[in-house]
């Protein structure tokens, strides 16, 4: 049966989602390990969107193919006996046949937190970027108006990149931030989003915020289709793979639901 | 200069906030020995309010006479440089030369998370008590507020607890749960705290929560004055203490403001 598991992870310790050489944890690794453990055979899993080492997730989806008498309902939790306390399964629902969470995904939310107090939180020290710099809100919200729409993100996407096409639609671009708490959020929801691009999003925007960059440079770093214009890569453990997207609003729901 | 330095630790890789034997890695411990980097010589230092082995703070009040020529606004940030990542100085304030941190202190607030979700947040492993288990919100919330006011709290503290006055006063008891995060919050502000006193009311109120005491039966259990009345003890990791406050409302102001 063709499930998929909507899983949360602090990405601290992993060697990001992907499998790579043996020896090497990654979230991927583990979560297959506990489904043979569960299956007694090897499991093959796809994922919505693989990420980088540090990154962390909420609501990352992930696809197999399951031959078990166990009900989907029940899977959260006989998974989570195997797997390790920074990874959990928090759902578990049956998909369509062809169903690929990574291809049918029609948008991608992910949030990035940054620290703004002086002196920084130890709570946080994981899950957000400590930035104790000058921070100008009104500009990098302004900056990040100009981040929506339908754009060539060349300038926001590692040099490095095979990816051809380039082009990607960002639906929103929030920022809210949390006076008591001292926390930033910067909420980026799109279409789909190249290798490194929502934290070089981000840097840049710190950027702005900062004066290094004007906000009405946005634009034109755009259009210059250039790396070496935008601003810093922002560092892997403030990011979050918050949640994914489906046309099937009924699955959206039933996806991120009962936790 | 008698300094106020208000304190942030993750409590999760301390043996507690007070210096043990040597060896053992305690806040107090880590504090002292930057101090002493920093002024060249031994420091000593007194506590709002000691925390157990696990116990976690996000506004600890610290106070030592302090012989150095560093401005105190700037001592957390030179401070934290010779601090581990899981300690934190959030803020630094001139005090009066006769104040004490723990007698001086006319109520105290504590912070207990519960993690009611189905699976367990991996973000919040560290600092709430994963509980997945019945519990009514409302029956809960009865039993909290029979909690409030002055009482001998003798059902309520860990048995071997030396004080003999175990009369306090609790001015809130407060329980607010936040559904999206699947977070329950039990915030209790009181005169003073015997030992174990808040995990132990935590724990009977998920007991009332759980069905297994009744609200009303919460009068009775203060009443015996006995240890074994009382519900279980929270687990030592969801306990945060949040603030401490004094008769001087301009120094609460100052201790709280501008991290």
């Amino acid at each position: 049966m063709r499930t998929a598991l909507v899983v949360s992870y602090e990405g601290t310790n992993f060697h990001g989602y992907q499998i790579q050489r043996p020896g090497l944890r990654t979230v991927q690794g583990q979560l297959q390990d506990a489904l043979q453990q569960l299956t007694g055979s090897a499991v093959e899993t796809e994922v919505a969107g693989r990420t980088d080492a540090g990154v962390h997730a909420r609501g990352q989806i992930v696809v197999s193919d399951l031959q078990t008498p166990i009900p989907v309902p029940h899977l959260p939790r006989v998974l989570n006996t195997r797997l390790p306390a920074d990874l959990r399964v928090r759902r578990a629902v049956e998909v369509p046949a062809a169903f690929n969470p990574r291809y049918d995904a029609v948008r991608k939310t992910y949030c990035y937190v940054v620290d703004v107090s002086r002196t920084g939180d130890v709570f946080k020290r994981f899950t957000a970027y400590y930035y104790p710099y000058r921070l100008d809100f009104s500009r990098l919200s302004e900056g990040a108006k100009l981040l929506k729409g339908t754009h060539d993100f060349t300038s926001f996407c590692a040099a490095a990149t095979p990816v051809t096409n380039k082009v990607r639609t960002l639906y929103d671009v929030r920022v809210d931030l949390q006076a008591e708490e001292q926390l930033l959020r910067i909420w980026v929801t799109g279409s789909g989003f190249l290798w490194n691009m929502v934290r070089i999003l981000v840097g840049t925007l710190l950027d702005v915020g900062n004066g290094k960059i004007r906000p009405s440079s946005i634009p034109i770093i755009l259009g210059a289709c250039d790396r070496t214009k935008a601003g810093h890569t922002a560092p892997a453990h403030g990011l979050t793979l918050w949640e994914v997207a489906y046309t099937d609003e009924q699955l959206n729901k039933s996806l991120y639901a009962n936790w």
